[in-house]
């Protein structure tokens, strides 16, 4: 089993009561690792973390110019959200501009995330559709990259359709690694997730925060990809989430995106930096707070934000502050 | 960081996503240890899974004779129920019994487990009230040992109110240490939630599934306690729920609760053994599994419900299998 030493603890009164195994990497775009923490060789399912790498291949297609496309609609490709009234609006409107439907995703249906949405769904007596599922923005943006070199849609979710082998092809030019050799598991939303080297994410991380060394096709669309990500916070996420937060707080200086089980990348441009985490039980609080650390550590973190991010309350029911998260003191505590 | 074995392993595809750490003791009502993983002397908090343990008070109180109570209303004593109807209407109708109501609990309210309940209420325009906590049958409880003792009920979750008193000095004599001496943090309804070591989690456990040892009145409220979990096993969680499902299929024979933060306890009666068991990364999930595991490998569990509850599935938004958990072949897998 993999090895990662303890990153985050959560405690109650006097009790440290549980605690989360990671490791971590933080890596240049050449490769070099300025710093890691546990195995970061093992290879990881980045999931939802790596959407900012699968977002490059819609706005390398010329899509976004064909279509009328928006920095939202980069940011919904990127994101993982919460199926708020604005996002499900949004990927409803542009389905529409690429002549598609809601029918036409393959991501499958869930609840939104937000109580208030469900509630809301189900005062009105509706059912949630496909677009409220979290990766509605990337499938709409597989589902344009499609449209856009037309080829059929149908079945763009397979490993072998032209969709998913571009962007087996554009992890390769950012990790250094031929990610067609990569295992992969079948994602929550029907796309393979390639079992990737936890290095091997935070170096095409790093490949898109400083992309000089990419093709200037790639390289301009990292920097629109990350513009987006900062100018669209809130359609990352959503209401009261860590990466609208985080991406809201830090324009310019970091884009980030959690991915579940316990995935977190980050692009850091102002330092040329990549980061990659995985926490090895899939917690995805514990997740959180490692990444706000590891910002905290390199120093982008401001300090009117360290307290709350480093050390997050643990209430209960009644809001009584009973503990909180913090990084292990062993760790950058 | 207290140190434990991988219990738990979750796949996807051909890759172990993420495992899960935990400490396991299983244990005779004399505090022999007959089986251990991980170090099961670290002090642990309960959380929920010393219900039953707590349901004591209530039991020996007499206020079950007294108030025309059943064993619904001692499951639910025992319980973190889905907050149900039937689970709201029957913490309903015991306050009314004892001539209180809603407003004297203490544990706060919050939203319904089931998404059906959440829409529900929605549907109804309606606000979840504190007996849909899942708590709201151990308040109820507790509420209602004041009454019968005559004490004043408001303040009943403090450390040193009469009721949580008695709770400590009924963990003593189940465990065999002095319960006063634990420290403790407070749990999500408000209670005091004791450090207990695990080992001494299962002593107790083991006390209350073989209670010949114990005093007359202890022994016949554990008897008593155990029945009422195997004739009402709704009433411990609710639909679909490990608790429910397993205290269902296993009359007479297993009494098993679950705890936040990855704790579970089991009473085995036949074989005259408590189980603890503590994630030490907080998973339910995990948990659910390893006590499944336990409950196989101590000859307890159905052949026919080995799969089900030792591989349950990892499945994506449509439904597709994706992968399982499974107990980690370096433990019982």
């Amino acid at each position: 089993m993999t090895a990662g030493p303890v990153l985050i603890e959560v405690t109650r009164g006097p009790v440290v009561e549980s605690w989360h195994q990671g490791s971590a990497a933080v890596v240049r775009p050449d490769g070099t690792v300025v710093a890691s923490w546990g195995d970061i060789e093992a290879e990881i399912l980045p999931r939802s973390a790596n959407k900012p790498i699968q977002a490059m291949a819609l706005v390398e297609s010329g899509a976004i110019e064909r279509f009328g496309l928006g920095n939202e609609h980069i940011a919904l490709a990127c994101a993982s959200h919460s199926g708020e009234p604005r996002h499900v609006e949004t990927v409803r409107g542009w389905l529409r501009k690429v002549g598609l439907s809601e029918s036409d995703l393959e991501c499958g249906t869930h609840p939104p995330r937000l109580q208030a949405s469900i509630e809301a769904l189900a005062r009105e007596g509706a059912h949630p559709t496909a677009a409220y599922n979290n990766c509605s923005g990337k499938h709409s943006g597989f589902l344009t990259t499609a449209v856009q070199y037309g080829e059929p849609t149908a079945g763009y979710i397979k490993y072998d359709h032209p969709v998913q082998q571009r962007l087996r092809a554009i992890m390769t030019d950012l990790c250094g690694a031929d990610a067609d050799a990569f295992r992969y598991g079948i994602d929550g939303c029907g796309i393979p997730s390639l079992a990737t080297p936890l290095s091997l994410l935070a170096r095409a991380m790093a490949s898109m925060a400083e992309p000089s060394q990419l093709s200037n096709r790639h390289a301009e669309a990292a920097t629109r990809i990350r513009a987006a990500i900062n100018a669209e916070p809130f359609m990352m996420a959503g209401t009261g989430r860590f990466c609208t937060r985080i991406n809201q707080a830090l324009p310019g200086v970091a884009q980030i995106k959690t991915g579940a089980e316990g995935v977190f990348c980050g692009m850091l441009p102002t330092l040329g930096l990549g980061i990659a985490i995985k926490m090895w039980d899939g917690a995805a609080r514990a997740a959180e707070v490692a990444m706000a650390t590891l910002l905290a550590h390199l120093g982008v973190l401001p300090a009117d934000q360290r307290d709350a991010l480093l050390h997050p309350p643990v209430k209960n029911v009644v809001g009584l502050l009973v503990g909180e998260m913090r990084p292990a003191k062993s760790w950058l505590g």
